[in-house]
């Protein structure tokens, strides 16, 4: 049961953002700066990026939410998405995103869990300025939301379909579109 | 040293906002709706808030940037922000917003670390739904800024007179306006 009186009918993010719809817009367009471009790191390195922030900090609502987005740009391949999970090492995905990955994981440890020698490694395998501040401001962002939605218990949805119904809108309108969309019923 | 090639001539937040301008929109917005308020919670209590949350996430820049903020709300008693960092449970405030530390310090754990007791507690000692909602927000935002600043390695001021100077702009201009006129110099 939720720490306080949320709309029982939404779950997650979509509970908070009905309380405190102020917050609706700069979440929203933060998410979509860091979560929605191609510049760099491809929108599924992003998600998956946010995904496993999200399952280190045992937030299931997201795990699952951004699972599924990253799901839609992988064109339907959730086994990869379960392998970043199990393990990133071991997974089909490129050397630097298993660098910027293991930057993230410090990230979500702490800001000061980040090394020279994680982000020099990074660099040696391609990524540039630019995708190291998006891994640690990504892997930052998730460490907001994550915090945002267990700490007020949220719902969590227990059916599992209704994560890909979610992520199919999100892959198609974005964050700050789907936020506005969600806020303005019938507009 | 920073992790990627920073501004050297600005520190902390500010030469990230150098490096990625279109974050500083979002991310001053979100810190006006949720510091620059007195509904509910105090401006000096949001920033109490965050002082003590960059503290447990060790973040000095932050720690000291939004103590001095806090010092401006509190017609300079930098004496009640030591004690707040030192120890809030002795500290001379009150019992709701001791209530409302301890859902933060968790928060800063884990959003799973807020315990329905923690909750009740605070509300029997007056706190609203918003109060609540408010710090777990104002702590997950810290989570956020605090591994920003410290994940990339950004440089902090060693010369501590400037963090009373920057905090007297926010106090009389609060984030937004000064996050813009920073980024837009002579405006």
């Amino acid at each position: 049961m939720p720490h306080i009186d949320l709309d029982k009918n939404l779950p997650g993010m979509r509970s908070l953002l009905a309380f405190c719809p102020e917050i609706g817009a700069p979440l929203g367009e933060m998410a979509n700066i860091l979560l929605r471009t191609s510049e760099g790191l491809s929108m599924a390195d992003r998600e998956l990026i946010g995904t496993y922030v999200s399952y280190l900090n045992d937030c299931f609502y997201c795990q699952q939410s951004h699972g599924a987005i990253a799901v839609c740009y992988l064109n339907g391949d959730t086994e990869l998405v379960d392998q970043v999970i199990k393990d990133y090492t071991t997974a089909p995905i490129s050397d630097k995103l298993k660098a910027l990955l293991t930057i993230a994981a410090s990230v979500q440890k702490g800001g000061k869990f980040v090394t020279t020698e994680q982000v020099e490694a990074a660099k040696a395998l391609g990524a540039s300025d630019r995708d190291i501040h998006d891994t640690v401001l990504i892997a930052a962002a998730f460490c907001l939301f994550n915090r945002y939605v267990d700490g007020l218990a949220t719902q969590t949805p227990t059916d599992m379909a209704s994560y890909p119904l979610r992520a199919q809108q999100v892959a198609e309108m974005g964050y700050g579109n789907y936020m506005v969309k969600n806020k303005q019923p019938g507009t």
